[in-house]
Order: C-alpha cells, then sequence, then structure tokens
C-alpha cells in the first residue's frame, strides 16, 4: 500500500516551495500534478516518476474532481509514494477534503502537506501587506466565483471594513464583486489591485479603486491566474514593489541545457526576477519534459535565450 | 550597505519553511528572531553570524517595536545581509508594514520571503480543511484582540457564514471572541476548534462547539502559541489527525551530539511526528546556542533522549 502526499507548491516563485515538498517531489513515484503548479517543480522528481497532469481550468477540466480522486486512490492503493500536486495551500481553495474523503473511504494512508496561498505569495511580491495594525485587523481569502444557495448578499459583509478581501481567481467576476462590495456600505473609492501570476518573474499588477479598476483591467494585459484585493493596505502599495524592481524582472528567459536541470542555477534567475523555463536537450534529456516544453514553448515568447554551452546552442538548433 | 530581508519561518515544523528563507539564513550576517520561530533554524545560519533575540510576548516585550525598526535600519546600514525571522507569515500580523515603513525611509533594499501562516499549519497538522467547497467558500484570518475605535461589532458578521473564521493568539481572549460572534446570529453549535503548537510534535488540540469551548479549555492543559478556528468545516476534523497518528507524534526529544546540527537528522525524527530539541556539546560546540538551550531544558521536559555517541553521552553528563 502507498502514501498519498496532498502538497502545496506555493504561488509559484520556485523558492517559496517548502522543504518537506522538495523532499517529498524528490522522493515521489507519481506525481499527479495542477495546472497551477510551477511545472518546473516536476524537475525534482526522479527520472522513474510518473508524471500525472490533471490541470483543471474553470469549465475545462483535463481530469474531473471525481477521476483525480479514483487516480489517487488507484495509485494509493498500488504504488508507493504518491504526491498530489496542488498550486498554493491544498487547504485553501485545494479541494483536498474530497481527495481525503477519497482516501479515508479507502483506508488509505495520507499527509497533508501546506503551502504558501496565493494571496500571501502575491501579496508580498505587489508590496502589499494583507494586515496593518492601522487599517487592517483581519483578511478574508474567497472565491470570486460563488453560485447557489450560500446567502450571497451577507458573504462579503465586514470582508474590508478595518479588514482586507483577497479573491481568488476572480477577473472575470470583477463586476459581480464590484456590485456585492457595494451593497454593503462599502464606497466607490475602495482602493482595489489586481495581480496576475504572482511571485513569477511575468507578474503584472494594476493598482485603482473600485470604481476605476474596470477600466484598469480593460486596458492593462491582465490574464488569470489572476488575485484580486481590496481594502486599505491596498493604497499604501508602492508603484513599483521590491520584486518589481529586482534587475531581471520582466526578463523571460529560455534557459537551454544538455545537463541534467540544476534548481541552483533557476535561483540564480529567479532570486534577480526572471521569468525561467528549463529545456533541456540532447539524446540523454529527460524525455518526460517533452510535451510540457513544446506546450510552454508555443504559449510564450521570451526575451532572453541563456545556453549553458556550445554544444546546448547546437542542439537547440537542430530541435533535438 | 546591506540588504533586509524580511522573512517568514512558517508555523513550527522546520520542514514548512521555504527555500527561499532556508538560503537567506544560510548566508545572512545578521538574524534578528522573534519568539514565534522555531529556533532551530537558528543552526542553519553560518558560525560568525550575530542572532539578535526581539522576542515579543504579547504585554511583554523583550524589544519594542521601535527598538526593532532601529536595529533593523542599523544593521541594514552596516552588514551585509539581515535577516528578520517572524513566526508565520510576515504579511500577516507580522507588524511587517512598520518595518517596510522604516526601512524606506532610511532607502534601505528589502525583500519580503511568505513563509506559511499559523492558520494553515495548524489547520493542516490537526485535520481541518479551512475551506470546504460544501460549507466554506471563504477563510478569514483575524487577531483575537481588537481594541479602540475599530467597529467591533461588525467586524465578525458574516466571517463564520459559510466560511471559517482563524483567530490568532486568541485563547485568553475566548470569551470576547464568543461574545461577539452571539452578538451576530451565529448559533451556540457553532464548531470551534483550539490547535496550540500546531505542527509541532508537542501540538494539542481540542474540538468542541461555542457552547463547550470554554470548559473544555479549562479541562485540556492548552497554552499559547494557540489559533482558534471557527466554522462548520471543523466538524470534519478527525479525533486523530494524521499528524496526531504519526508514530513518533507526542514524544519530546533532546538529542545530543558533539557533531554540528543537521537539519536532515532532525527531519527524522519531525517528519515521524516528534517534537526535538538539538543540544550540541563539546568544545567544539557552536556556544551560540548555550543560553537558547538552556532556557529550552528550563520550559521542557523530555521523554526521549538520543545520544548521537558515546562521547556526547558523557559530555552532556559533565554539563559540557
Amino acid at each position: 500500500m502507498g502514501k498519498v502526499y496532498l502538497v502545496g507548491a506555493g504561488p509559484g516563485d520556485p523558492e517559496l516551495l517548502t522543504l518537506k515538498a522538495m523532499r517529498l517531489l524528490k522522493t515521489a513515484d507519481v506525481v499527479i500534478y495542477d495546472r497551477l503548479c510551477n511545472p518546473l517543480f516536476l524537475h525534482l522528481t526522479k527520472r522513474t516518476a510518473k508524471l500525472i497532469y490533471c490541470g483543471k481550468k474553470p469549465y475545462h477540466h483535463a481530469m474531473k474532481q471525481e477521476k483525480i480522486n479514483e487516480a489517487l486512490v488507484e495509485y494509493g492503493k498500488s504504488e508507493g509514494e504518491i504526491v498530489r500536486l496542488k498550486g498554493g495551500d491544498p487547504s485553501i481553495f485545494g479541494r483536498v477534503r474530497e481527495e481525503i474523503d477519497c482516501l479515508e473511504r479507502a483506508k488509505l494512508p495520507y499527509e497533508i502537506v501546506p503551502g504558501i496561498t496565493a494571496a500571501s505569495g502575491a501579496a508580498a511580491y505587489a508590496g502589499v501587506t494583507l494586515t496593518d495594525r492601522e487599517s487592517s485587523s483581519h483578511v478574508t481569502l474567497s472565491t470570486a466565483h460563488r453560485k447557489g444557495d450560500h446567502g450571497e448578499s451577507e458573504q462579503m459583509a465586514g470582508f474590508t471594513k478595518h479588514g482586507t478581501a483577497c479573491f481568488y481567481m476572480g477577473m472575470e467576476n470583477l463586476p459581480f464583486i464590484k456590485k456585492k462590495l457595494l451593497e454593503q456600505a462599502v464606497t466607490l473609492d475602495l482602493p482595489v489591485a489586481i495581480i496576475s501570476w504572482g511571485s513569477y518573474g511575468r507578474q503584472k499588477k494594476i493598482v485603482g479603486t473600485l470604481s476605476s479598476i474596470e477600466q484598469l483591467v480593460e486596458q492593462a494585459d491582465l490574464v488569470n491566474p489572476a488575485l484580486i484585493i481590496a481594502g486599505d493596505v491596498v493604497s499604501r502599495a508602492p508603484a513599483e514593489s521590491w520584486f518589481e524592481k529586482l534587475p531581471l524582472f520582466g526578463k523571460k528567459i529560455l534557459y537551454i541545457t544538455e545537463k541534467p536541470f540544476s534548481f541552483e542555477k533557476m535561483v540564480e534567475f529567479t532570486s534577480r526576477g526572471a521569468d525561467i523555463w528549463f529545456q533541456e536537450v540532447g539524446p540523454n534529456r529527460d524525455k518526460r519534459f517533452d510535451a510540457l516544453t513544446k506546450k510552454f514553448l508555443k504559449e510564450n515568447d521570451f526575451t532572453d535565450f541563456y545556453f549553458e554551452n556550445e554544444g546546448s546552442e547546437a542542439l537547440f538548433k537542430t530541435k533535438c
């Protein structure tokens, strides 16, 4: 019988992974990973580990939750160590309760490994503190999607009164959030920030008010994953945060190498603010990443290429 | 000029440290640390690093916040790399805004390194998920102390309605929290858990309702640091969580060694649920930890002793 680890991968900066998550990734036999984990973490796994993508987009699931639950039980019964890698923190909008329920019914042992949740990562990297002794004594993390009988009109009351509200994955629900907040004695000058790809080198943020934010979103080239932060603390965010001031911030670097992935090499770039993708080339490359890299290259433009040596440049140019 | 890193140390389990926090601790020239960080992290620093305690107890500060701010600026101006190590996440009740303000006024460069906040760690290790598609679509992290003109009566409205409320360091404010929740259409059968020393091997939890929790606290031997979780998700917590079921859970181990601290050795114990303290002995020990160890040994009982070899046993017995 195996053991299943429900692991938070944090918001994106590779160094915001916990030591525990790294240890488990290195020893895992199977990794079932989400769309919102930084896929570079998969390079930490051993070459024999099976990597299974169960990425979810809203309304567009690669694997339905029921299938994921089944897979966890299936692999948990047969294999050694299963890591279910989730973006952020599994206990916060990670649907971990449903996965736990299945594992408990199947009497499979499991552990939960917390990760840094998106609000914490995006806020810190955008220069927002979620609480503040002067203006915010609580922070509410909320979904922006809310359907059904959850008493919508009451739920947001009090979130932003002497507090901070963070809405996850809420870009297309901005009008709804605005409407709900305004129903509750919130004024149009409430400061609001939207941070997309928080803690990645491709991070973008816009800062405005409840009144201006929709227009600002239209003007800016913002995409999901994005986090909305509403509350007085936002007004203290500097135009450029410490992260946005780092020397390589905004650079998208493709690192091409014949050698195995090196976490330390990656950090040399990300700790200076860069966004990076690692591409192994040559016949000895870890072929598990071919499809992932192909997809990534299709979806992303790069500002810089970094070839580890002439050999890797030649191999990259022959598309090997 | 130096650089100041405002670093979250996470809730306590050493493996919940982030990779970034570990890297910075290893290279820091000065570490200014809080009472609520796991002090074993200090063993990661280089031997020449200066370690400064600024522990705060409520109403009993070793260093007042103003002094801490001054120290950050002082060291930031003169030394290389300053780590300000805080328990949990600096952006959530970490008073990081005040420290940032000082650093900005002094034009000192800084970075913020998020950590896993207490609510996330304690909940996961106690078997509570903070959100749940069925019953909780938001989670509010709040201080339990609230004084002044913050509109007390309104602040908690909506926290527990289809949501989860986490109160930090709130043990002695339990009557106040109960009163405020009851003023706001919350019923006495609201599930409530209190978790002290969450994610440490000495973790304790009690689970009850708003009606029973005060009596349960009186019966149990619970101490701060403690986190209060209120909401329907608590009713799903098992009597014994995955963490509380680990083979060494509840064991307090004193590890005595002549060799330098080994993170991996520590994890051999903590990953199986133990609480551990490392004591280096012998003339080559890192003497920076003598006072810390003395204090820790005074305040704690151990269930087990682990001597790395006969030499360390002999040295321990001669109190060297």
